[in-house]
């Protein structure tokens, strides 16, 4: 009963909101927020609307809308939507310090772009080769050992990297209105993924203790792997080999390999993720799009259709024809960061 | 307190039944499970009791072998471990129906292995080529249209087909006592995963209704796929082209790039799970590795060391000499299929 009243007065302050924009509406969303509010460190407006008014509708049996538990999967971009990216890609910091540890056993690699340029502190020639060029550099300095150490270097390096900007450790800068969304929709039956262009070691380690998300649920790009039985003490080694780039075509391609269901909610912040909400989009169950839209110079970064990083450019346009959310976070997000709580 | 009244049965039944084998520990166990019998299709023996006493030991928090909800991973071959796999892989019906409906839009078909030998019903020389070959065969006649229609076909497939021995449909000839082991893993927060050197699309459509897997927890042998964004209504396409071969060194490559966590219970039935066995037995966390030997020529099929399908040779060897636990089909398990109960 009280869950119906709730509903009724996001109903209310949802409709009255997107209406009118009233006061009045917004006391009524105020009172409900006191009562039980899924996404605290969102403000009132329309996206926070939409997302409840979607999570809302797809659990209510009877809603012609409703949505079985099984299908109830939510697909998240890691980078720029799930933590910053900028002013390089986390990954990108820690594959500097790793080719910079293992330069001296690979002379060849004064010859060779991008890794000439990481090595002589050239970032923008590294950025200028783009998305992939970045993956490739990520991807052969992470190869060369088992799977094992390569979880250990990753761990040993969160404990003492900080980043350029902020000092903080790089897993204290996720988005904690997005750690909300995530456990919103958990909360609601979804199961959520990690769809990410970055890499699928770089990231297991950790997506678990801070969003909650267990590797079974990351997916990446990766390079191959393969089994030595060692003997009798197996182990998989990393190759210097590309495997897979989950990143713009890629992103559907590598749902459907490890989820086998198509999202009903799907969420990035840049056009490497516009596969994915089209592929999302095309869902007949009905789907949720949302753009994570960096507009905060002051608290995090401002940036999309001309930045090297994460650019939104097709996205952007298509969001706005296809009346997918787009979030301002200088406007919706009450916090970026965790810490800032504090 | 039952329930440690109850386990003190299960260990005494376990103990006496080992050491002795008489017929007081079998009256005990048979009080056992009038009360809460776990594994109900499976007699009271060697197999049973070491399931049980390891699942009781990973579950009991103090235990010195205690194991975290988050790492009880277990991964099933499917291929003769959870359904039949005689006179030929399922899955090889299936493309058997798929090649001859195709084959007039494939004349080059008529002069290539193993097309050739299975277009003119010589299915010794298709079985000659090897599970490799086989593969081959099932991915190359499951391209050239999307993983929706795919899924349909399978579907499709699955309502009329029957085997040859049993006129059951497929999804029928599953094993009773693997059902009951799959959902006392699950009982006992286990994930579930099958690990499958058939292909992956082939096993989704139907693994949640038959086995409780979901999609998501099924990893398989695959051929690409591309993401079409077909003016505005994306779809994936399924190409002629092997992605991954999730057999022997494949198992564990494919369990690290879809579970990221290394299995505590693995089960097979062939060579081409000894990898994965010999992965999960290197579980530093304590693990259960598991044959089902087929030896049972009058319910089902006996068939090992000379094999073309299932072959068990070095992996009855090491299973031997490791200790894991070899299932004695005939011995151990008290009906085969779940229609037989009825």
């Amino acid at each position: 009963m009280k869950k119906f009243f709730f509903l009724l007065l996001l109903i209310a302050g949802f409709w009255s909101c997107r209406q009118q924009e009233n006061t009045v509406s917004e006391g009524m969303s105020e009172t409900a927020v006191v009562v039980q509010d899924p996404l605290p460190s969102w403000n009132d407006g329309a996206s926070k609307s939409a997302i409840i008014a979607f999570v809302e509708k797809v659990t209510t049996e009877g809603n012609p809308s409703f949505v079985p538990v099984q299908d109830r999967i939510a697909t998240f971009d890691n980078d720029g939507t799930l933590w910053s990216e900028q002013p390089m890609y986390f990954q990108l910091a820690f594959a500097i310090d790793r080719v910079k540890g293992m330069a001296p056993d690979h002379p060849e690699w004064s010859n060779k772009q991008p890794f000439k340029a990481l090595l002589e502190g050239d970032m923008e020639t590294v950025l200028s080769e783009g998305e992939a060029g970045l993956i490739k550099l990520v991807m052969a300095s992470h190869s060369g050992m088992t799977e094992e150490e390569f979880k250990q270097s990753v761990m040993d390096w969160l404990k003492t990297a900080r980043h350029p900007k902020t000092n903080q450790a790089y897993t204290s800068m996720v988005y904690q209105p997005m750690l909300e969304l995530l456990e919103y929709l958990r909360a609601n039956d979804f199961k959520t993924f990690i769809v990410s262009g970055g890499g699928i070691d770089f990231m297991r380690p950790w997506t678990e203790m801070v969003y909650g998300i267990p590797p079974y649920q990351v997916i990446g790009s990766s390079i191959k792997s393969e089994f030595d039985y060692n003997e009798g003490n197996p182990v998989l080694r990393k190759l210097p080999e590309i495997n897979f780039i989950d990143d713009k075509e890629g992103k559907p391609v590598g749902i459907n390999q490890h989820i086998g269901k198509k999202p009903i909610f799907a969420a990035g912040n840049s056009d490497g993720d516009l596969q994915m909400l089209q592929y999302t989009s095309s869902n007949t169950k009905g789907a949720f799009m949302l753009y994570v839209h960096h507009t905060d110079a002051d608290r995090e970064w401002a940036y999309d259709r001309e930045s090297h990083i994460g650019k939104l450019d097709k996205g952007l346009d298509q969001a706005t024809a296809n009346g997918w959310t787009v979030v301002d976070m200088a406007e919706e997000w009450k916090v970026i960061y965790p810490y800032e709580m504090n």
